[in-house]
Protein backbone atom coordinates (compact mmCIF):
# COMPACT_ATOMS: atom_id res chain seq x y z
CA UNK A 1 0.00 0.00 0.00
CA UNK A 2 1.77 3.51 -0.81
CA UNK A 3 2.96 5.04 2.68
CA UNK A 4 1.79 8.62 1.19
CA UNK A 5 -2.32 7.48 1.22
CA UNK A 6 -1.68 5.32 4.93
CA UNK A 7 -0.55 8.89 5.81
CA UNK A 8 -3.38 10.54 4.54
CA UNK A 9 -5.84 8.51 6.64
CA UNK A 10 -4.04 9.84 9.95
CA UNK A 11 -4.90 13.58 8.08
CA UNK A 12 -8.15 12.81 7.56
CA UNK A 13 -9.01 11.11 11.09
CA UNK A 14 -7.12 14.04 12.77
CA UNK A 15 -9.33 16.68 10.57
CA UNK A 16 -12.59 14.56 11.77
CA UNK A 17 -11.49 14.52 15.27
CA UNK A 18 -11.25 17.61 15.53
CA UNK A 19 -14.47 18.94 14.54
CA UNK A 20 -16.24 16.74 16.04
CA UNK A 21 -14.86 16.29 19.67
CA UNK A 22 -15.84 19.70 20.56
CA UNK A 23 -19.29 18.68 20.19
CA UNK A 24 -19.05 14.89 21.88
CA UNK A 25 -20.88 15.91 25.20
CA UNK A 26 -22.45 18.87 24.96
CA UNK A 27 -25.89 19.58 24.61
CA UNK A 28 -27.25 19.92 21.29
CA UNK A 29 -30.47 20.08 19.07
CA UNK A 30 -31.11 16.67 17.08
CA UNK A 31 -32.54 16.70 13.80
CA UNK A 32 -34.28 14.17 12.31
CA UNK A 33 -33.17 12.87 8.97
CA UNK A 34 -35.97 10.39 8.30
CA UNK A 35 -39.53 10.62 8.48
CA UNK A 36 -40.03 8.53 10.72
CA UNK A 37 -38.21 6.67 13.56
CA UNK A 38 -35.23 8.38 15.28
CA UNK A 39 -31.97 9.08 12.79
CA UNK A 40 -30.05 11.48 14.57
CA UNK A 41 -27.28 13.81 12.55
CA UNK A 42 -25.63 16.33 14.15
CA UNK A 43 -23.57 19.27 13.79
CA UNK A 44 -20.43 17.66 14.45
CA UNK A 45 -21.43 15.26 11.75
CA UNK A 46 -21.58 17.35 8.64
CA UNK A 47 -18.21 19.47 9.99
CA UNK A 48 -16.57 16.55 9.78
CA UNK A 49 -17.64 14.89 6.69
CA UNK A 50 -16.85 18.63 5.18
CA UNK A 51 -13.44 18.79 6.56
CA UNK A 52 -12.13 15.26 5.14
CA UNK A 53 -14.04 16.15 1.65
CA UNK A 54 -12.15 19.47 1.21
CA UNK A 55 -8.86 17.09 2.03
CA UNK A 56 -9.52 14.59 -0.50
CA UNK A 57 -10.36 17.01 -2.81
CA UNK A 58 -6.78 19.04 -2.68
CA UNK A 59 -4.62 15.77 -2.49
CA UNK A 60 -6.61 13.43 -4.67
CA UNK A 61 -8.91 15.40 -6.87
CA UNK A 62 -9.39 12.98 -9.30
CA UNK A 63 -10.32 10.32 -6.43
CA UNK A 64 -14.59 9.62 -5.94
CA UNK A 65 -15.91 10.17 -2.62
CA UNK A 66 -19.36 8.54 -0.64
CA UNK A 67 -20.39 9.76 2.55
CA UNK A 68 -22.89 9.41 4.92
CA UNK A 69 -23.82 12.76 4.58
CA UNK A 70 -23.43 14.65 1.51
CA UNK A 71 -24.10 11.59 -0.87
CA UNK A 72 -21.54 10.95 -3.71
CA UNK A 73 -19.24 12.72 -5.91
CA UNK A 74 -16.81 10.87 -8.86
CA UNK A 75 -18.30 7.28 -7.61
CA UNK A 76 -17.46 5.60 -10.82
CA UNK A 77 -13.59 6.79 -10.23
CA UNK A 78 -11.07 3.94 -9.50
CA UNK A 79 -10.61 4.77 -6.28
CA UNK A 80 -13.26 6.15 -4.19
CA UNK A 81 -12.99 7.20 -0.35
CA UNK A 82 -16.18 5.91 1.60
CA UNK A 83 -16.58 8.27 4.84
CA UNK A 84 -18.98 7.93 7.74
CA UNK A 85 -17.79 10.76 10.20
CA UNK A 86 -19.60 9.49 13.22
CA UNK A 87 -20.67 5.59 12.86
CA UNK A 88 -22.93 5.40 16.29
CA UNK A 89 -25.01 8.29 15.95
CA UNK A 90 -27.00 7.34 18.95
CA UNK A 91 -24.00 5.94 21.36
CA UNK A 92 -22.52 9.50 20.60
CA UNK A 93 -25.75 11.38 21.36
CA UNK A 94 -25.81 9.07 24.75
CA UNK A 95 -22.09 10.38 25.80
CA UNK A 96 -20.89 6.24 25.50
CA UNK A 97 -17.14 5.89 23.34
CA UNK A 98 -18.29 3.48 21.49
CA UNK A 99 -18.98 5.69 18.16
CA UNK A 100 -15.92 6.27 15.92
CA UNK A 101 -15.31 8.05 12.34
CA UNK A 102 -15.21 5.51 9.54
CA UNK A 103 -12.55 6.17 6.47
CA UNK A 104 -12.45 3.46 3.62
CA UNK A 105 -10.82 3.65 0.42
CA UNK A 106 -12.18 1.61 -2.52
CA UNK A 107 -9.38 0.90 -4.77
CA UNK A 108 -10.98 -0.57 -8.86
CA UNK A 109 -13.94 -2.13 -6.22
CA UNK A 110 -12.17 -3.85 -3.73
CA UNK A 111 -11.83 -2.08 0.08
CA UNK A 112 -8.30 -1.44 -0.03
CA UNK A 113 -7.41 0.29 3.05
CA UNK A 114 -9.46 1.54 6.65
CA UNK A 115 -9.11 3.12 9.18
CA UNK A 116 -11.79 3.66 12.39
CA UNK A 117 -10.94 6.37 14.53
CA UNK A 118 -12.17 7.00 17.57
CA UNK A 119 -10.85 10.66 19.11
CA UNK A 120 -12.39 10.91 22.27
CA UNK A 121 -10.23 7.71 23.54
CA UNK A 122 -7.13 8.81 21.51
CA UNK A 123 -7.87 5.48 19.38
CA UNK A 124 -6.69 4.65 15.78
CA UNK A 125 -7.75 1.05 14.29
CA UNK A 126 -6.11 0.67 10.53
CA UNK A 127 -5.11 -1.95 7.50
CA UNK A 128 -4.44 -2.34 4.31
CA UNK A 129 -6.33 -5.94 3.84
CA UNK A 130 -3.01 -7.59 4.41
CA UNK A 131 -1.68 -6.25 7.59
CA UNK A 132 -3.80 -4.13 10.50
CA UNK A 133 -2.23 -1.45 13.27
CA UNK A 134 -3.62 0.00 16.67
CA UNK A 135 -2.28 3.26 17.65
CA UNK A 136 -3.80 4.46 21.76
CA UNK A 137 -3.52 4.31 24.87
CA UNK A 138 -1.56 1.24 26.00
CA UNK A 139 0.99 1.90 22.98
CA UNK A 140 1.15 1.00 19.19
CA UNK A 141 1.06 -2.74 17.92
CA UNK A 142 -0.01 -4.94 15.36
CA UNK A 143 -3.58 -5.98 15.07
CA UNK A 144 -4.33 -9.93 14.65
CA UNK A 145 -7.72 -11.60 15.34
CA UNK A 146 -8.26 -14.55 17.84
CA UNK A 147 -8.73 -18.10 17.53
CA UNK A 148 -12.13 -19.26 17.75
CA UNK A 149 -13.40 -22.72 16.10
CA UNK A 150 -17.23 -22.85 16.82
CA UNK A 151 -20.17 -20.75 17.51
CA UNK A 152 -19.78 -21.90 20.94
CA UNK A 153 -16.72 -20.31 21.70
CA UNK A 154 -18.03 -17.26 20.72
CA UNK A 155 -18.27 -13.54 21.60
CA UNK A 156 -21.17 -11.77 19.42
CA UNK A 157 -22.00 -8.68 18.72
CA UNK A 158 -24.93 -6.86 17.51
CA UNK A 159 -25.13 -3.00 17.15
CA UNK A 160 -29.40 -4.34 18.52
CA UNK A 161 -31.63 -7.23 18.07
CA UNK A 162 -33.91 -4.78 16.83
CA UNK A 163 -31.77 -4.00 13.67
CA UNK A 164 -33.26 -7.60 12.89
CA UNK A 165 -36.71 -7.69 10.92
CA UNK A 166 -39.09 -11.33 10.03
CA UNK A 167 -37.05 -13.87 8.82
CA UNK A 168 -33.74 -11.55 9.79
CA UNK A 169 -34.47 -12.03 13.23
CA UNK A 170 -35.23 -16.01 13.61
CA UNK A 171 -31.86 -16.23 11.48
CA UNK A 172 -29.99 -13.70 14.12
CA UNK A 173 -31.65 -15.62 16.80
CA UNK A 174 -30.03 -18.87 15.47
CA UNK A 175 -26.37 -17.47 15.89
CA UNK A 176 -26.75 -15.40 19.09
CA UNK A 177 -28.90 -18.72 20.63
CA UNK A 178 -25.71 -20.67 20.42
CA UNK A 179 -22.59 -18.48 21.79
CA UNK A 180 -20.84 -17.44 24.89
CA UNK A 181 -21.69 -13.77 25.15
CA UNK A 182 -22.98 -11.38 22.99
CA UNK A 183 -22.94 -7.38 23.37
CA UNK A 184 -24.60 -4.95 22.00
CA UNK A 185 -24.98 -1.07 21.24
CA UNK A 186 -21.30 -0.58 20.00
CA UNK A 187 -21.79 -0.49 16.13
CA UNK A 188 -17.81 0.14 14.07
CA UNK A 189 -16.36 -0.15 17.68
CA UNK A 190 -17.25 -4.25 17.77
CA UNK A 191 -15.49 -4.73 14.24
CA UNK A 192 -12.30 -3.08 16.07
CA UNK A 193 -12.53 -5.47 18.57
CA UNK A 194 -12.61 -8.04 16.45
CA UNK A 195 -9.85 -7.13 14.43
CA UNK A 196 -7.86 -6.97 18.16
CA UNK A 197 -9.04 -10.45 19.15
CA UNK A 198 -11.69 -9.16 21.99
CA UNK A 199 -14.34 -10.30 19.98
CA UNK A 200 -15.20 -13.25 17.53
CA UNK A 201 -17.91 -12.38 15.75
CA UNK A 202 -20.87 -10.01 14.41
CA UNK A 203 -23.75 -10.09 13.09
CA UNK A 204 -25.47 -6.79 11.67
CA UNK A 205 -28.26 -6.22 8.81
CA UNK A 206 -29.23 -3.00 7.07
CA UNK A 207 -25.74 -1.71 6.94
CA UNK A 208 -24.95 0.92 4.27
CA UNK A 209 -21.68 0.85 2.19
CA UNK A 210 -19.74 3.89 4.35
CA UNK A 211 -20.62 1.49 7.75
CA UNK A 212 -18.81 -1.37 6.51
CA UNK A 213 -16.14 -0.59 3.51
CA UNK A 214 -13.55 1.44 6.25
CA UNK A 215 -14.12 -1.75 8.30
CA UNK A 216 -13.31 -4.59 5.89
CA UNK A 217 -9.25 -3.89 5.53
CA UNK A 218 -8.72 -3.88 9.07
CA UNK A 219 -10.24 -7.09 9.85
CA UNK A 220 -8.86 -8.91 6.53
CA UNK A 221 -5.66 -7.09 7.11
CA UNK A 222 -5.61 -8.27 11.36
CA UNK A 223 -6.39 -12.06 9.91
CA UNK A 224 -10.37 -12.04 9.89
CA UNK A 225 -12.67 -12.13 6.85
CA UNK A 226 -15.81 -10.05 6.35
CA UNK A 227 -18.88 -11.23 3.99
CA UNK A 228 -22.26 -10.83 3.24
CA UNK A 229 -24.97 -13.38 5.14
CA UNK A 230 -24.42 -15.07 1.54
CA UNK A 231 -20.47 -15.39 1.63
CA UNK A 232 -20.33 -12.29 -1.08
CA UNK A 233 -18.82 -9.35 -1.05
CA UNK A 234 -19.74 -7.33 1.97
CA UNK A 235 -18.31 -3.69 -0.01
CA UNK A 236 -21.82 -2.89 -0.79
CA UNK A 237 -23.11 -3.13 3.21
CA UNK A 238 -26.09 -4.97 3.37
CA UNK A 239 -26.54 -7.97 5.45
CA UNK A 240 -22.75 -8.24 7.03
CA UNK A 241 -21.37 -11.44 8.82
CA UNK A 242 -17.51 -10.57 10.47
CA UNK A 243 -15.35 -12.52 12.07
CA UNK A 244 -12.00 -13.20 13.14
CA UNK A 245 -11.67 -16.81 12.44
CA UNK A 246 -13.04 -18.40 8.91
CA UNK A 247 -14.15 -21.74 11.25
CA UNK A 248 -16.65 -19.48 12.98
CA UNK A 249 -17.40 -17.34 10.03
CA UNK A 250 -18.42 -20.03 8.40
CA UNK A 251 -20.36 -21.36 11.10
CA UNK A 252 -22.59 -18.28 11.61
CA UNK A 253 -23.18 -18.66 7.32
CA UNK A 254 -24.99 -22.04 8.38
CA UNK A 255 -26.61 -21.29 11.63
CA UNK A 256 -27.84 -17.87 9.45
CA UNK A 257 -28.75 -20.08 6.64
CA UNK A 258 -30.54 -21.90 8.64
CA UNK B 1 -18.09 15.74 53.15
CA UNK B 2 -14.45 14.97 54.74
CA UNK B 3 -12.00 15.63 52.46
CA UNK B 4 -9.94 13.15 53.44
CA UNK B 5 -12.36 10.55 52.38
CA UNK B 6 -13.26 12.00 48.92
CA UNK B 7 -9.45 12.13 48.14
CA UNK B 8 -9.41 8.60 49.56
CA UNK B 9 -11.93 8.05 46.72
CA UNK B 10 -9.07 9.00 44.20
CA UNK B 11 -6.28 6.43 46.11
CA UNK B 12 -8.30 3.67 45.50
CA UNK B 13 -9.37 4.32 42.26
CA UNK B 14 -5.37 4.85 41.52
CA UNK B 15 -4.78 1.68 43.04
CA UNK B 16 -7.48 -0.41 41.61
CA UNK B 17 -6.91 1.26 38.16
CA UNK B 18 -3.22 0.11 38.18
CA UNK B 19 -4.26 -3.21 39.22
CA UNK B 20 -6.52 -3.77 36.45
CA UNK B 21 -5.33 -2.01 33.46
CA UNK B 22 -2.56 -4.42 32.61
CA UNK B 23 -4.14 -6.99 32.26
CA UNK B 24 -7.25 -5.21 30.14
CA UNK B 25 -7.21 -5.90 26.25
CA UNK B 26 -4.78 -9.15 26.75
CA UNK B 27 -5.73 -12.76 26.29
CA UNK B 28 -6.53 -13.87 29.62
CA UNK B 29 -8.18 -17.51 31.43
CA UNK B 30 -11.91 -16.77 32.12
CA UNK B 31 -13.47 -18.76 35.61
CA UNK B 32 -16.95 -19.65 35.82
CA UNK B 33 -17.76 -17.86 38.99
CA UNK B 34 -21.47 -19.76 38.25
CA UNK B 35 -22.83 -23.12 38.17
CA UNK B 36 -24.00 -22.36 35.11
CA UNK B 37 -24.39 -19.61 32.64
CA UNK B 38 -21.01 -17.46 32.03
CA UNK B 39 -20.33 -15.11 34.67
CA UNK B 40 -16.63 -14.19 34.12
CA UNK B 41 -13.89 -13.28 36.74
CA UNK B 42 -10.54 -11.97 35.75
CA UNK B 43 -7.51 -11.95 37.89
CA UNK B 44 -7.74 -8.18 37.58
CA UNK B 45 -10.98 -8.30 39.66
CA UNK B 46 -9.13 -9.67 42.53
CA UNK B 47 -5.89 -7.59 42.13
CA UNK B 48 -7.84 -4.45 42.65
CA UNK B 49 -10.00 -5.80 45.31
CA UNK B 50 -7.20 -6.62 47.08
CA UNK B 51 -5.05 -3.40 46.91
CA UNK B 52 -8.26 -1.34 47.50
CA UNK B 53 -8.99 -3.47 51.13
CA UNK B 54 -5.30 -3.04 52.12
CA UNK B 55 -5.69 0.90 51.66
CA UNK B 56 -8.82 0.77 53.48
CA UNK B 57 -7.87 -1.96 56.27
CA UNK B 58 -5.26 0.89 56.51
CA UNK B 59 -6.80 4.19 56.52
CA UNK B 60 -9.75 3.30 58.05
CA UNK B 61 -9.11 -0.27 60.21
CA UNK B 62 -12.69 0.60 61.93
CA UNK B 63 -14.55 0.63 58.45
CA UNK B 64 -16.28 -2.19 57.18
CA UNK B 65 -16.11 -4.00 53.92
CA UNK B 66 -18.29 -5.22 51.21
CA UNK B 67 -16.65 -6.38 48.21
CA UNK B 68 -18.10 -8.41 45.12
CA UNK B 69 -15.06 -10.95 44.81
CA UNK B 70 -14.05 -11.37 48.63
CA UNK B 71 -17.27 -10.72 50.45
CA UNK B 72 -18.38 -8.74 53.60
CA UNK B 73 -15.92 -8.38 56.53
CA UNK B 74 -16.94 -5.28 59.67
CA UNK B 75 -20.58 -5.18 57.88
CA UNK B 76 -22.33 -3.74 60.79
CA UNK B 77 -19.96 -0.89 61.47
CA UNK B 78 -21.06 2.90 60.44
CA UNK B 79 -18.96 3.18 57.58
CA UNK B 80 -18.92 0.52 54.87
CA UNK B 81 -17.16 0.76 52.03
CA UNK B 82 -19.06 -1.16 48.59
CA UNK B 83 -15.98 -2.01 45.91
CA UNK B 84 -17.06 -3.42 42.61
CA UNK B 85 -13.68 -3.40 41.19
CA UNK B 86 -14.59 -4.35 37.59
CA UNK B 87 -18.75 -3.83 37.38
CA UNK B 88 -19.26 -4.59 33.43
CA UNK B 89 -16.87 -7.73 33.22
CA UNK B 90 -18.90 -9.05 29.68
CA UNK B 91 -17.16 -5.23 28.01
CA UNK B 92 -14.07 -5.85 30.41
CA UNK B 93 -13.45 -9.03 28.48
CA UNK B 94 -14.80 -7.64 24.92
CA UNK B 95 -11.97 -5.05 25.38
CA UNK B 96 -15.22 -2.25 25.28
CA UNK B 97 -14.23 0.28 27.47
CA UNK B 98 -17.53 0.75 28.99
CA UNK B 99 -16.92 -0.83 32.39
CA UNK B 100 -15.53 0.27 35.41
CA UNK B 101 -14.58 0.24 38.95
CA UNK B 102 -17.11 1.06 41.82
CA UNK B 103 -16.53 2.57 44.83
CA UNK B 104 -18.91 3.73 47.47
CA UNK B 105 -19.30 4.43 50.85
CA UNK B 106 -22.87 3.69 53.18
CA UNK B 107 -22.76 5.61 56.50
CA UNK B 108 -25.39 5.20 59.19
CA UNK B 109 -27.60 3.27 56.03
CA UNK B 110 -26.78 5.36 53.73
CA UNK B 111 -24.75 6.06 50.46
CA UNK B 112 -22.92 8.99 51.29
CA UNK B 113 -20.03 9.13 48.64
CA UNK B 114 -19.40 7.33 45.61
CA UNK B 115 -17.33 7.12 42.74
CA UNK B 116 -16.94 5.28 39.17
CA UNK B 117 -13.69 5.46 37.64
CA UNK B 118 -12.72 4.27 34.09
CA UNK B 119 -8.89 3.84 33.69
CA UNK B 120 -8.67 3.33 30.14
CA UNK B 121 -10.56 6.37 29.52
CA UNK B 122 -8.99 8.21 32.22
CA UNK B 123 -12.26 9.52 33.26
CA UNK B 124 -13.54 9.39 37.01
CA UNK B 125 -17.69 10.65 37.83
CA UNK B 126 -17.41 10.87 41.79
CA UNK B 127 -20.75 12.61 44.14
CA UNK B 128 -21.19 12.90 47.43
CA UNK B 129 -25.19 13.26 47.01
CA UNK B 130 -25.03 17.48 46.98
CA UNK B 131 -22.90 17.58 44.70
CA UNK B 132 -21.00 15.73 41.88
CA UNK B 133 -17.80 15.74 39.97
CA UNK B 134 -16.05 14.59 36.04
CA UNK B 135 -12.62 14.52 35.92
CA UNK B 136 -10.91 13.20 32.63
CA UNK B 137 -10.31 14.21 29.25
CA UNK B 138 -12.14 17.24 28.24
CA UNK B 139 -11.32 18.85 31.71
CA UNK B 140 -12.83 18.49 35.05
CA UNK B 141 -16.16 19.70 35.66
CA UNK B 142 -19.17 19.67 37.68
CA UNK B 143 -21.99 16.95 36.81
CA UNK B 144 -25.73 17.72 36.33
CA UNK B 145 -28.19 15.86 35.42
CA UNK B 146 -30.36 16.92 32.11
CA UNK B 147 -34.11 18.09 32.11
CA UNK B 148 -36.43 15.37 30.66
CA UNK B 149 -40.50 15.71 31.35
CA UNK B 150 -41.36 12.18 29.87
CA UNK B 151 -40.49 8.92 28.77
CA UNK B 152 -41.24 9.86 25.49
CA UNK B 153 -38.26 12.44 25.36
CA UNK B 154 -36.16 10.04 27.37
CA UNK B 155 -32.91 8.53 26.49
CA UNK B 156 -32.93 5.02 28.18
CA UNK B 157 -30.13 2.75 28.90
CA UNK B 158 -30.34 -0.73 30.19
CA UNK B 159 -27.48 -3.52 29.89
CA UNK B 160 -29.16 -5.97 28.80
CA UNK B 161 -33.11 -6.86 27.80
CA UNK B 162 -32.34 -10.26 28.74
CA UNK B 163 -31.36 -8.94 32.47
CA UNK B 164 -36.07 -9.35 32.39
CA UNK B 165 -37.83 -11.83 33.08
CA UNK B 166 -41.60 -13.14 33.35
CA UNK B 167 -43.40 -9.90 34.60
CA UNK B 168 -40.45 -7.45 35.04
CA UNK B 169 -39.60 -8.42 31.51
CA UNK B 170 -43.59 -6.97 30.54
CA UNK B 171 -43.05 -4.25 33.13
CA UNK B 172 -39.71 -3.42 31.30
CA UNK B 173 -40.79 -3.74 27.88
CA UNK B 174 -43.96 -0.89 28.84
CA UNK B 175 -41.23 1.49 29.70
CA UNK B 176 -38.63 0.71 26.47
CA UNK B 177 -41.52 1.16 23.95
CA UNK B 178 -42.54 4.56 25.55
CA UNK B 179 -38.76 6.47 25.22
CA UNK B 180 -37.10 7.77 22.25
CA UNK B 181 -33.97 6.08 22.27
CA UNK B 182 -32.34 2.99 23.95
CA UNK B 183 -28.86 1.85 24.68
CA UNK B 184 -27.97 -1.52 25.62
CA UNK B 185 -24.58 -3.21 26.89
CA UNK B 186 -23.65 -0.42 29.60
CA UNK B 187 -23.39 -1.26 32.85
CA UNK B 188 -22.20 1.45 35.80
CA UNK B 189 -21.47 3.44 32.40
CA UNK B 190 -24.74 4.16 32.15
CA UNK B 191 -25.24 5.35 35.43
CA UNK B 192 -22.33 7.93 34.90
CA UNK B 193 -23.95 9.08 31.85
CA UNK B 194 -26.95 10.11 33.59
CA UNK B 195 -25.22 12.13 36.19
CA UNK B 196 -23.62 13.51 33.32
CA UNK B 197 -26.83 14.59 31.27
CA UNK B 198 -26.38 12.38 28.34
CA UNK B 199 -28.65 9.80 29.21
CA UNK B 200 -32.23 10.49 31.41
CA UNK B 201 -33.35 7.07 32.47
CA UNK B 202 -31.54 3.77 33.56
CA UNK B 203 -34.13 0.59 34.46
CA UNK B 204 -31.83 -2.57 35.56
CA UNK B 205 -32.88 -5.80 37.60
CA UNK B 206 -31.29 -8.14 40.07
CA UNK B 207 -28.76 -5.74 41.16
CA UNK B 208 -26.31 -6.49 43.65
CA UNK B 209 -25.20 -3.89 46.54
CA UNK B 210 -21.69 -3.41 44.66
CA UNK B 211 -23.63 -2.82 41.35
CA UNK B 212 -25.59 0.18 42.71
CA UNK B 213 -24.61 2.27 46.12
CA UNK B 214 -21.09 4.10 44.81
CA UNK B 215 -23.30 5.07 41.93
CA UNK B 216 -26.51 6.86 44.07
CA UNK B 217 -24.45 9.60 45.72
CA UNK B 218 -23.17 10.57 41.90
CA UNK B 219 -26.42 10.66 40.43
CA UNK B 220 -28.24 12.26 43.39
CA UNK B 221 -25.15 14.76 43.72
CA UNK B 222 -25.92 15.62 39.88
CA UNK B 223 -29.65 16.36 40.70
CA UNK B 224 -31.28 12.83 40.05
CA UNK B 225 -32.65 9.81 41.62
CA UNK B 226 -32.34 7.05 42.02
CA UNK B 227 -34.57 4.45 43.95
CA UNK B 228 -36.05 0.75 43.54
CA UNK B 229 -39.16 0.18 41.22
CA UNK B 230 -41.27 0.62 44.27
CA UNK B 231 -40.16 4.00 45.21
CA UNK B 232 -37.84 2.82 47.73
CA UNK B 233 -34.45 2.94 48.65
CA UNK B 234 -31.67 1.33 45.96
CA UNK B 235 -28.71 0.86 48.50
CA UNK B 236 -29.83 -2.86 48.44
CA UNK B 237 -29.45 -3.52 44.94
CA UNK B 238 -32.46 -5.85 43.40
CA UNK B 239 -34.44 -3.51 40.61
CA UNK B 240 -33.59 -0.23 40.31
CA UNK B 241 -34.65 3.03 38.38
CA UNK B 242 -32.60 5.96 38.01
CA UNK B 243 -33.44 9.04 36.52
CA UNK B 244 -31.66 12.88 35.72
CA UNK B 245 -35.54 14.18 36.26
CA UNK B 246 -38.21 13.44 39.06
CA UNK B 247 -40.91 13.47 36.36
CA UNK B 248 -39.32 10.94 34.37
CA UNK B 249 -38.54 9.05 37.34
CA UNK B 250 -41.96 9.17 38.32
CA UNK B 251 -43.44 8.61 35.01
CA UNK B 252 -41.18 5.30 34.63
CA UNK B 253 -41.96 4.03 38.29
CA UNK B 254 -46.04 4.44 37.03
CA UNK B 255 -45.35 2.46 33.96
CA UNK B 256 -43.18 -0.49 35.49
CA UNK B 257 -46.22 -0.38 38.16
CA UNK B 258 -48.97 -1.25 34.88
Amino acid sequence: MDPALVAFLDRLADAAGAAILPHFRTPFTVENKAASGFDPVTVADRAAETAMRALIGAAYPGHGILGEEFGAERADADDVWVLDPIDGTRAFISGLPVWGTLIGLVSGGRASLGMMAQPFTGERYAGDGRSAWYRGPGGDRTLATRSCATLEEAALSTTTPALFKGAEAQAYRRVEERVRLVRYGCDCYAYAMVAAGHIDLVVEAGLHPYDIVALIPIIEGAGGIVTSWDGGPATAGGNVVAAGDRRVHEAALEALAG
